[in-house]
């Protein structure tokens, strides 16, 4: 199958598929990661983290530590100023300081296994750990929750003494609470909705947390310089952002820290929150050393931010012809051991495939003793779409309907009003949804055995927020091109292709570079499927200056007006004598004689953004016996708006509906009792790898974003949404009954299969 | 004495003296210089090179040297391209890259004893110093020539079989010669001239070639990537030059190299061109690892360029009342092996303090064999002053006049023509002049014994060239810098500062920092005394720039249009309603509100340059017995313009001054008649040491120069021109004779003394 990406098209460089500007530095090993980082003098560092879910601290003695020969200095919260800076942006930051704080180091109570209390920083990474060891902390060990439902009791234990929920709604005090907050969408009116009705689907659903399964661990290095200002080289998905927490955590100016964005090795979410900076910061000022600290795999499955786990309850209402005429979907989500799940975004995104008249959506965002949540690619989406999008699929079941056939008929367009009221800007839902139907995967009969197919929608928004860009003419007609956009999944090629779209220059003509914190312009994260498209529009503008300027030089040369000059096809040709023509190329050796160097600086920041609709089409087998399902064909579709390298949204697609597949059969974290995460390892935390996998096929939809001159959407997240609800559909086709509940293992399908449910 | 620059001004940052912000790390050890790269896999490379001073290579045999454990590649001039890409635009290379190819290794003869023939890279530099030994070259020794007088014999040995003289007054062919350019100026009729003369003064004087001293040696670390691009890691005055330089040699795309460049430990003209990174970059490309290569001192001083030994004579005519008719002067440089002295700049400046009707200068470049010449602060122009200087003061002694009352009356000013017809800009001689004749130290009188004082001006030009700047507002309201200059004397600070005082904010509210080759636009050497004048103009275009974009934002918050904003002291206010104000830092933390971040980059290309005079007055006593000179008091007056951080401008005055007494008394480059040179060492070759040296009083003039906004002139090179000469008249003085060759060491002085000169 053909996608729309290969079709003919005005652009020559934008939707082509050039080898990327970072390739052979990565498959040749000189990429520099984060824990590359080597300076002179550098001091290593370790970290005390609680052994249990929750504990009051009494008192910690690190003097046995600091007496250890090699030990140069150990840290607790106290070293860390008790209020941090309020940021003056709060999209700066992307987290609230105070609880970025207490993860960084715990004060007064630990409330997670894992969470970190101490850090010694010592002359080798053995020593340091050793000294970890001979820090006594006196603990009175407190009861714990661990899931939603536990800390919702009434008489659960509270894991802030403070907490109060968070509710528009309500108006009374909540009183000590575990529900750190409460949030309504409401369209129309609900019973009505529900009374229009001819067939009425209510069901619960549960998902377990799971991981955003980046290879690379955390990491992070810094020195605090005589002069006060501190780098910091680590490998995040949003050095800014860092530079902001850091400086907020640690009371400095923001522009006296400067972070390096070493490269990453994924990130999906998990790498925006800082762990371990300011500790590594406040280890380097006490020691006057440069300081590294980088997490074991056991670490970072027990002290940095999963995606929640959940439980959800579903209520659809559909006419005989499938007009679905009510919904209410009830979700509750773990935020971990401080507020801040994504339960909001689930709450707004969960519906969106559908236009509904009525509807009526309650969040809870409830603290329980685990690690602090953290964003997972298209955040809180892809849990709300597997219980959602499973209530569909039981209603075009029980009303005898195709499944897009049902989806077609309810679709959302251009327009129409989301949940919260806000009309969708330029959306391709129908166009997706058209080309799923059309496709031969929809229309191929499935063999014989125990088979299902099941399909599933996806929506993820895109996030706009700012980004810089610096451009400059080499003299031999090719520009540099900096950003602050660290690069996670092709994003150098795919700005490097705008510019050199713009400037009718070729991907490899523009060299591209990431800056760091003081060598380019503010740049949000990297993440929310914003860099291709909001980077991208920084570089555009910047190009658009370098071509203006590019032409007034021309007119230089010919003495003429900036006016007269046009560029095309490469070239500069004067419109009052065509034989006054110079390629880029040609132009560039002649910047010296005619003022100088050409470079120009510009930054986004993008009102109308392009957000994406994804489906995931999949065939399983299940085995009865064992419960085991495969993926016997996968084919994912998604509205790009523009592919800018095909290859790269291909990649994207493709990656997002591997995590998915993950998640929907295999991942969890699987917690004892006590608290203790049981498989905290990427040996017994299991991601699928080619052998679980068939061939996934992407099939690139293109419904130009007016947003953006090219027509891009937001690519990276949307794909992760449909594939549990998918596969689930697939499998409740397959074994005749729904399985609500994730991971759907060899365990859960046993379960479900012998009737225990 | 207070200079011009503690003077009241309308300046809030300029001329005031913040510490510098690279202070710390140069203090603390933290700054990187070359050779503290370090890269995964490092080879180290060592150099085999000529013990004879003229051979011819019968054939090199390195199968020893491949063979022995450790070694990874050796290479000759053979692994080097034939033919370099000639550069785009000259000005991009400051170097012919035919004779620097021909100077990173040698082909077919060896010029000179230390010239590179081959070079091995391996495991560690042990190894690779065993390896050079290995190697085997069979040499044809020829005859030698090492003093420009030996090399225009007639039946001279001949160093390039092709060399023609470059002579636009003459006709024919010059045949094979080591006369390599002759430069003419000429005003008016020099004979007429010499008969309106009342006093004729003639004399011939020598000097030595010297070092410029910088402590550092040459070094360059070399990646040459999978993908073809190359990275260089380097100490050098001009990152984008040794770009120019290694792409031409190695026939690559310019933008395919991309150069980093290191903290520098001094320059003076000495590293601007390529020694080692084509030989790097090759070893690189043949091993597949980066290759690190650093000169020993030895290297440094028998294989890189000092500042030309010379041969001069100058004939001056003047009146009785000190008015000059008339004034001829005859220059012969030393250019090393390769063609290219500064005979050209010598000429250009020599008669720079004089309005003088009548004038003929000849100036010769000749090769020998000895290393290939190279700038050094203010190139040509110290030999040349020497020899002129000297000769004005003789004439203010034979007609008992004033020296500064002699130099008054013939004094130039601003459109006065200079020696090569061109109307000199804006300058500030008179100003200078007055400023010494008033100062206390040329009215004190001197003390009893063989005392002297002397006194002398200097001039330099001001390069323009190209420079960039990208400047961004952080949301704490301060701003980053990045420009493509190394900072060798304080460049970060004096271009903050510029940057601050155009957006009312402090020096340390900049940020600045040094980008690599692809991380800021095009930007000219750091050196022609132009980097704080010119990338200045780049910074203060990008600050304005800022400052616009700011305004924008102003009247987006108020409402209003920008033209009814304005800017001063630090606030930003609307005209129309006085109580909208806002500092610059407040609305710099309102940018995410009104259209994202502010990023600005500029580039300068100024035409209107700022040439600088200097004098320097000095007191010696000579001790008629050993020959000693003793500095006793020297006063060093500049026009600098206007000073942007005085300190740095005086430290420069003062730097120049102590390598000029240095060169004056004790520097010289001793070749024995082997063409070995004897004291290749700082043991032997005496550069002075604060005990050499008195307290060296800076007096600033600031004459503004229109062509900088602020005023600034070019300041770094000319305090180095007068000194010679100056310490030369004051012994002269002293001893009642004219000293007429450098260095005027012990054993000249009494050579001179016992009359045997």
């Amino acid at each position: 199958m053909t996608t729309t990406a290969d079709r003919p098209s005005d652009f020559k460089v934008v939707g082509t598929r050039p080898i990327r500007h970072d390739g052979y530095d990565k498959v040749t090993g000189r990429a520099k990661y984060g824990a590359d980082v080597q300076l002179a003098d550098l001091l290593h560092g370790s970290l005390l983290r609680s052994p249990h879910a929750h504990a009051r601290i009494r008192s910690i003695d690190t003097s046995k530590a600091e007496a250890l020969e090699g030990v140069r200095a150990v840290i607790t919260s106290r070293d860390l100023p008790e209020k941090p800076t309020p940021p003056t942006n709060f999209m700066e930051m992307l987290a609230d300081p105070q609880v970025l704080t207490q993860i960084c180091l715990a004060r007064g109570k630990v409330l997670y296994k894992g969470h970190a209390i101490a850090a010694v920083a010592a002359t080798s990474k053995q020593i340091a750990d050793a000294a970890i060891d001979l820090i006594q902390v006196d603990f009175e060990v407190l009861p714990h929750v661990l899931t939603a439902e536990e800390a919702m009791a009434a008489d659960a234990p509270v894991l802030h003494e403070t907490l109060r929920t968070k509710d528009p709604t309500a108006g009374a005090d909540s009183g000590a609470t575990n529900i750190a907050a409460h949030h309504q969408l409401k369209q129309g009116d609900i019973e009505k909705g529900f009374a229009e009705a001819d067939l009425v689907v209510e069901r619960e659903f549960s998902t377990k947390p799971v991981h955003q399964g980046y290879i690379e661990t955390h990491n992070s290095t810094v020195l605090w310089g005589a002069d006060g200002n501190v780098t910091v080289w680590t490998s995040t998905q949003g050095p800014f952002i860092v530079r902001h927490q850091v400086a907020s955590i640690l009371n400095l100016a923001t522009s006296s820290v400067k972070v390096v964005p070493m490269e990453i090795g994924g990130g999906f979410g998990g790498k925006i929150s800082c762990y371990l900076d300011p500790v590594a910061a406040t280890l380097s000022r006490k020691t006057g050393h440069p300081v590294k600290i980088a997490m074991s795999r056991k670490e970072v499955f027990e002290a940095t931010g999963p995606a929640s786990g959940t439980n959800m309850r579903v209520k659809i209402g559909a006419k005989r012809d499938g007009t679905i005429t009510a919904a209410q979907v009830n979700l509750v989500y773990e935020a971990g051991a401080f507020p801040g799940s994504s339960v909001a975004s689930g709450a707004g995104t969960c519906l969106a495939p559908y236009k509904i008249d009525h509807l009526l959506i309650d969040g809870y965002d409830v603290v329980v003793n685990k690690p602090k949540t953290a964003a997972y690619r298209a955040p809180g989406s892809p849990q709300a779409a597997f219980a959602v999008e499973q209530t569909v699929d039981e209603i075009t079941q029980k009303l005898g309907l195709d499944p897009m056939e049902l989806r077609l008929k309810n679709v959302n367009r251009t327009g129409d009003r989301q949940a919260n009221g806000v009309s969708f800007p330029s959306i391709g839902a129908k166009e997706l949804e058209e080309a799923i139907k059309d496709h031969p995967h929809y229309k191929t009969p499935l063999g014989d055995g125990h088979k299902g197919r099941g399909v599933a929608m996806g929506y993820w928004g895109n996030a706009g927020m700012a980004s810089s860009a610096t451009l400059s003419v080499t003299s031999n007609g090719q520009v540099s091109l900096v950003t602050g956009s660290v690069d996670i999944g092709g994003s150098r090629a795919s700005l490097a292709m705008q510019a050199a779209e713009v400037l009718g220059l070729t991907a490899e003509d523009v060299h591209p570079s990431v800056g760091d914190t003081d060598a380019v312009g503010y740049t949000g994260v990297t993440g929310g499927s914003r860099t291709t498209f909001s980077t991208g529009i920084a570089v555009l503008k910047a190009a658009e200056d370098i071509k203006d300027q590019m032409m007034r030089r021309a007119a230089l040369l010919w003495e003429t007006q900036p006016d007269d000059i046009q560029y095309a096809d490469g070239a500069f040709v004067s419109k009052k004598n065509t034989e006054d023509r110079l390629s880029f190329k040609e132009l560039a050796g002649k910047l010296m004689d005619t003022g100088g160097p050409v470079t120009a600086s510009a930054s986004s920041d993008p009102k109308q953004i392009g957000p994406s609709f994804a489906a995931l089409l999949v065939d399983v087998d299940v085995d009865r016996e064992t419960g085991k399902v495969t993926v016997e064909r996968a084919t994912v579709f998604q509205d790009v708006g523009k592919a800018a390298h095909p290859s790269y949204v291909e990649g994207q697609m493709q990656g997002g509906t591997a995590q998915g597949i993950g998640w929907a059969l295999n991942e969890e974290y699987y917690y004892l009792d006590s608290g203790v995460m049981a498989n905290s390892s990427f040996l017994d935390y299991r991601i699928p790898t080619s052998y679980d996998l068939p061939m996934i096929e992407p099939v690139i939809i293109e419904v130009p974003n007016p947003g953006h001159p090219f027509g891009l959407r937001g690519v990276g997240e949307a794909s992760l949404v449909p594939p549990m609800a998918a596969v689930a559909n697939a499998v409740s086709r397959a074994i005749g009954q729904r399985v609500t509940e994730l991971p759907m293992s060899p365990g859960t399908l046993l379960k479900a299969l012998s009737g225990d449910d």
